[in-house]
């Protein structure tokens, strides 16, 4: 038989999967199956080939020996390389020497699709030994790395995690638009985009919208992504994130910190429930949480800060590189943890105030290290309070008009914070670079794939 | 007291709700609470004023009556305006002709907000006797009617059992970019952006996407923004809707209709289960289903229409205006079924031709009488066929390279499915207008709120 005949790509057709790899136990030792997936490693041993196929729940081994298969099968498992996708019918025999004591004796297979090219890096390694750009180039396939599989298994555990914790609560999920009109937090960063014959911009935040919508709902939130034209190259910056939004009537940030705390504690008791084995094979541990997460005044800070002979005056905003210093120093490492009452001139004119002083709002960051996870804070329900602000930082209120109407019709108190989840699944996963906390990640530099 | 000094807005300070609407039960008779929400009606009669307080479970009315209340708090509650946010501390008084048999005596009420005008509708109407987009231009308020707050509750329980049934199935959850370099469908209805220096363009799906991501992950699926530059007025269309997009591996669409189907079944189950009481306020039912779902090829569909006179021909898109009428005749009423097997030349160049013959493909419309719901496919998993009917259909394959050059590591067969919960939503709740399906509509004329 030809090369190109043995290689045939074929039709799924009616073929399907019986059994995943992870249930082929050596219970069903004789038991014909189907497995599906795609060789993650292939070996030749003398006359046996040994093929390993990967589904999305593990691995299985194929062990086609001269004589035990047929010429055919042989041949073909010899010839395809990594990353093909294809099935194998054949029968479980119990073996304590292969990987987890059973392999599959092929009787016949079809190849779906061949691999045509080696991959530029191997599945296996927890660190890449090749460049982000290179992996991203080629993302999908990048993904197959089992450190990135078990990073959006945990992903996806940590969104379904949220959404379990605020439903219990009696919040209700909610979309806001993405194509808006005015700028929430003044006109730097936006992308702006033709809307028919107007000009428009992408949103920033859900910020006005789920305000609103908690005088109708009560406690709100959103997961949908947010656009930032940061023209920065970090390691923390994405053009487009996931936001975790979360909006609370009839409290004020005090509930708010404690709802946020009870909700990342949740996060990771849920991660450690069904992610074990990840973390085990990762040699990773999700981050230790005391709580309640200490509270740190910003005034505080800064006379720390200061104290420590940083360049650092009341007013300014407090940076990542700054603050690695400190949370080594004084705050022993990495640990979740507020910075509040932060001065009311550097946070944005929906935050109210204090009642103690015009000076500082009630405010506060969550802070893991030097990174920050999130932000919120007690927001203004009065028409009044909240046009002084925007006149006082320079904002046109005639855009606004569409926001401040709603306040004519009973606002609520209300109270609320953003997650940044690919910062948040930085700090669980321990990932160097935010991109790859993301499926296919945006920045100044990139827009494909 | 002056009136401005009994009307003064106050802050939440340590005020806390100590039970919801709901809660309060004849048993709670004679305790303590405190209450909090917006005015939905209020009415006087002599010396005893009604005020009807809605929050986000349902609604309680407090008796303010001379003489069991202080002349302040009596003096207060006459005074305010439907939609004013507040609290009051009262005691609980049993009472057989009160709503649900209850009223809350008040001995304290606090303003937070007061409503400075009158809504230009009434929260309590179904449907609403002014224009939508009077009621649009107010929709925070606008949502606060029971009917939307029913549609949007109905809304979340629709993604949580989306997500519990993909979920239960293996998928994983997963956010794919939306400002992208490339059309996936070839160009028109796109909306532009400026991406730092380059141009790029809203997705209007996230298809190559979650194709791609079938190579990791086999079964995928997302729920977020999709954007549509429709230049049309119906009340079909969004500019920006919300798109349930499903993706599985080693399947074909004939997997992907029963998966849709079960999916249908369950998000109707779950509503029926949950929202009982809503669905009895609002005299409605679901849409009942008979399972499985008919199916008709497209050239049955055709020939219908022919014999029925339209004019139609072999290769024309279906539109709704046409399947109108034969619905109503042939499919008798309203119910969900399918038209399969549509021509190759107008669905997009990712799905796959049938193995039968090249003039028609694997693919499927999700019809609930004569409104699309869905539409989804057996995708072509091989480069050469892709790059063929790319050129077929006119597209610059160069501008493809990101997609097609995963397509050299083993793409598996895989079929997929996209549901617009806008329109599943209307079909629901047999809402007439899409705009009412979604909490701020997007289309050509409007951009706010």
């Amino acid at each position: 038989m030809k090369l190109s005949e043995l290689l045939q790509e074929q039709e799924l057709g009616d073929w399907r999967r019986t059994h995943y790899s992870k249930e082929i136990l050596p219970t069903l030792d004789t038991k014909q199956i189907t497995v599906m997936g795609w060789v993650s490693s292939t070996r030749s041993h003398g006359n046996i080939q040994f093929v390993v196929i990967r589904d999305r729940l593990g691995e299985i081994q194929v062990t086609a020996k001269r004589g035990e298969c047929s010429d055919k099968v042989l041949d073909q498992l010899s010839h395809i390389k990594e990353h093909t996708s294809l099935a194998v019918k054949g029968k479980v025999r119990a073996q304590n020497r292969s990987p987890n004591g059973i392999e599959v004796i092929p009787t016949e297979v079809r190849i779906f699709s061949l691999a045509k090219q080696a991959a530029p890096f191997t599945i296996q390694a927890k660190r890449s030994t090749v460049g982000i750009d290179t992996r991203l180039d080629l993302r999908a396939i990048d993904l197959r790395r089992n450190f990135l599989r078990s990073t959006f298994g945990i992903r996806h555990t940590t969104l379904s995690s949220v959404r379990a914790f605020l439903d219990a609560k009696g919040f209700i999920e909610v979309n806001t638009p993405k194509m808006i009109a005015t700028a929430t937090e003044g006109g730097a960063a936006l992308f702006p985009i033709f809307y028919y014959s107007k000009e428009a911009f992408l949103a920033q935040s859900p910020q006005l919208y789920k305000e609103q919508l908690t005088m109708a709902f009560e406690n709100v939130y959103e997961i949908g992504p947010i656009f930032r034209a940061e023209p920065s190259r970090t390691k923390r910056h994405l053009s487009e994130a996931t936001s975790i939004d979360v909006e609370q009537a009839f409290a004020d940030y005090n509930d708010l910190m404690d709802l946020l705390e009870a909700m990342i504690k949740h996060i990771i008791d849920s991660i450690n429930d069904k992610h074990r084995d990840d973390l085990e094979s990762m040699h990773s541990t999700l981050p230790k949480i005391k709580t309640p997460f200490p509270k740190y005044r910003y005034d505080e800070i800064i006379d720390k800060l200061q104290a420590k002979g940083e360049r650092i005056r009341w007013g300014d905003d407090i940076n990542p590189q700054i603050m690695k210093g400190l949370s080594n120093e004084v705050f022993n490492g990495d640990t979740f943890y507020y910075i509040i009452d932060w001065p009311t001139a550097i946070k944005p004119f929906y935050v109210k105030p204090t009642s103690r002083s015009e000076k500082f709002c009630e405010s506060f960051d969550l802070m893991y290290g030097s990174l920050e996870i999130s932000s919120g804070s007690t927001r203004i329900n009065r028409k009044e309070s909240l046009l002084g602000n925007m006149k006082k930082q320079g904002l046109n209120t005639d855009m606004f008009d569409f926001h401040l109407r709603v306040f004519d019709y009973g606002v609520p108190p209300h109270a609320g914070f953003g997650v940044g989840l690919e910062r948040l699944i930085m700090v669980l996963m321990n990932i160097e670079n935010i991109r790859d906390a993301t499926f296919y990640p945006r920045d100044i530099d990139r827009l494909t794939p």
